[in-house]
């Protein structure tokens, strides 16, 4: 990963610096919460996608920079707003914005960020970028109320949650290459190359993020099960639901749905899920998914940034947190 | 009002359909969300703004609809969060969104239909159209967290209330104008005139309503002194204030800043700010900004859009509910 290493180390001071000067003209009281969520040590993966992905369609440009921070104000606001309805204590092992600043302020904080973002997308005065960036917006949003409305669903199929996590989470690293891709004048063909690539590697980055969750803490650092807890189905649960004899299965499922299960049944579950191979089952199908953005990476030019969205793809195959 | 009237009678099933249109197109699930809002008998005065706006400054065009559609659905999404926000129950006498479809579908809603605002307004392919709603986004959060931040402040200035109204209110409506005058292709002039009415017609709007909330339920038919209850400070309590020797003052702040006083404290001193005639001098202070209103106004070309914008200043002078 000599590449993106040297490419993450070079950009990730310009990207901390671009957005320290956003910050600094949102609305005063909006900037102590858009701090905190944007200065939490996030990968940035978002913001380099544009940029690599606009480096390899065209010349380089200032324009992506501009892009890719409007990317990642769209993110945080994102994250702002989803750990409300999570009601997660935590992001990224610090206190979420919501228990420091309270709700109201995380919700319109996360307004403003949008309005900020727009603002800086709809400055490069391009339609199809503002169109790009608001389809994002909708899609995410869709996603979310949709995982929240099937919490505890043990019926969901994997095309369910292959509809939900598209929305959710891939649809923004989606928008992420489109708008580079776009912002290098690329045609109809390259803007679907890389709209493909960065659908697939999002898909492929909430599958591994969902296989983590039952990865004990000896390799991720983090507690797991989480997201049995929280009654969110993901590909390790089914396969593990499917798993089970039929009388298991109903005797779990209710409980589950009714959300019955005490902590040695969730941690019982847990250490089973991992153990039966369901957290590694989960990664091949992701793997399907690397292989797809693999494929339309293979339509991008060859080059040095082709080859470091090639090191992306197996940064999202092999990451452990 | 013969002219307001009319427009109003036979614009408002337009805007009905067109608002039916984008709430189909809206992710499937914030529709229901969507359409309770939309649906819930506002007056439509922010789009009527907009067309009646560009059409007096430049020739009709479909268009005004469209920019008209997407700042109704901007207002909307922004009460839906609000409502949160203020942990109301009602919103125009029925149910608030939230307490139907729960906190978490309603800030998601709120944000989708942000997005497809955006979408709108990005389809007319004029960055500068853009920017203006962007810029209204953004102000309209601030005010909410200003406001949010200054409840229970009996220090709060005249000119603190200003600032919060203006961001709050009549940002919106000012960028209601300012995106039909830019439709209609009016020079900067021309937008800034659009500009300064809606701003001014907008902190009028909200210093009336700031004043029918001390109005007895036999003129509005809604109760009085909610804002007392919640802790919002307005001209006519910052008036009532004004006129109490210095020992009642402080008294009056220790306990309101302390959420201590009772209700039939609340009760006779909403009678009181009635009695003292401190609503009807902030009807007095709204004139005052209708004339700026007024003046801006002036400046559009004479006929018969100019007349209806008028009326439009005298609807907000003399609403009672």
């Amino acid at each position: 990963m000599h590449n993106l290493k040297s490419v993450f180390r070079r950009e990730l001071p310009v990207f901390a610096a671009l957005l320290q000067e956003q910050i600094s003209t949102l609305p005063p009281l909006t900037r102590p919460v858009a701090a905190h969520i944007l200065n939490s040590g996030g990968k940035r993966l978002r913001p380099l996608l544009t940029l690599l992905t606009g480096r390899s369609l065209g010349p380089h440009h200032q324009d992506l920079y501009t892009l890719g921070t409007a990317v990642e104000i769209l993110h945080a606001a994102s994250l702002l707003h989803d750990d409300i309805l999570d009601n997660a204590p935590l992001r990224r092992g610090r206190p979420a914005a919501h228990t420091l600043f309270g709700v109201s302020s995380v919700i319109l904080a996360g307004d403003a960020m949008l309005g900020k973002a727009l603002l800086r997308v709809s400055s490069l005065r391009d339609p199809r970028l503002t169109a790009c960036f608001a389809e994002a917006v909708m899609h995410t949003a869709e996603g979310e109320i949709d995982e929240g409305a099937n919490l505890r669903n043990p019926d969901l199929s994997h095309e369910d949650y292959l509809r939900i996590i598209t929305d959710k989470t891939a649809w923004v690293l989606r928008a992420s290459c489109e708008l580079g891709a776009l912002r290098a004048g690329g045609g109809d063909a390259a803007v679907a190359a890389a709209g493909d690539f960065g659908l697939h590697l999002g898909i492929a980055f909430q599958m591994v993020d969902d296989a983590l969750d039952f990865s004990p803490p000896s390799v991720t650092g983090k507690p797991c099960g989480g997201d049995l807890r929280e009654g969110k189905i993901t590909p390790p649960l089914l396969l593990y639901l499917r798993s089970l004899s039929e009388s298991e299965r109903t005797a779990f499922k209710t409980s589950f749905q009714a959300n019955a299960l005490k902590n040695e049944e969730l941690e019982a579950t847990a250490a089973a899920i991992f153990a039966g191979g369901f957290a590694h089952k989960t990664r091949s199908l992701a793997d399907r998914h690397l292989e797809n953005a693999r494929a339309a990476l293979a339509l991008f030019p060859a080059g040095r940034e082709r080859d470091i969205l090639d090191e992306v793809v197996n940064f999202v195959r092999h990451r452990k947190q």
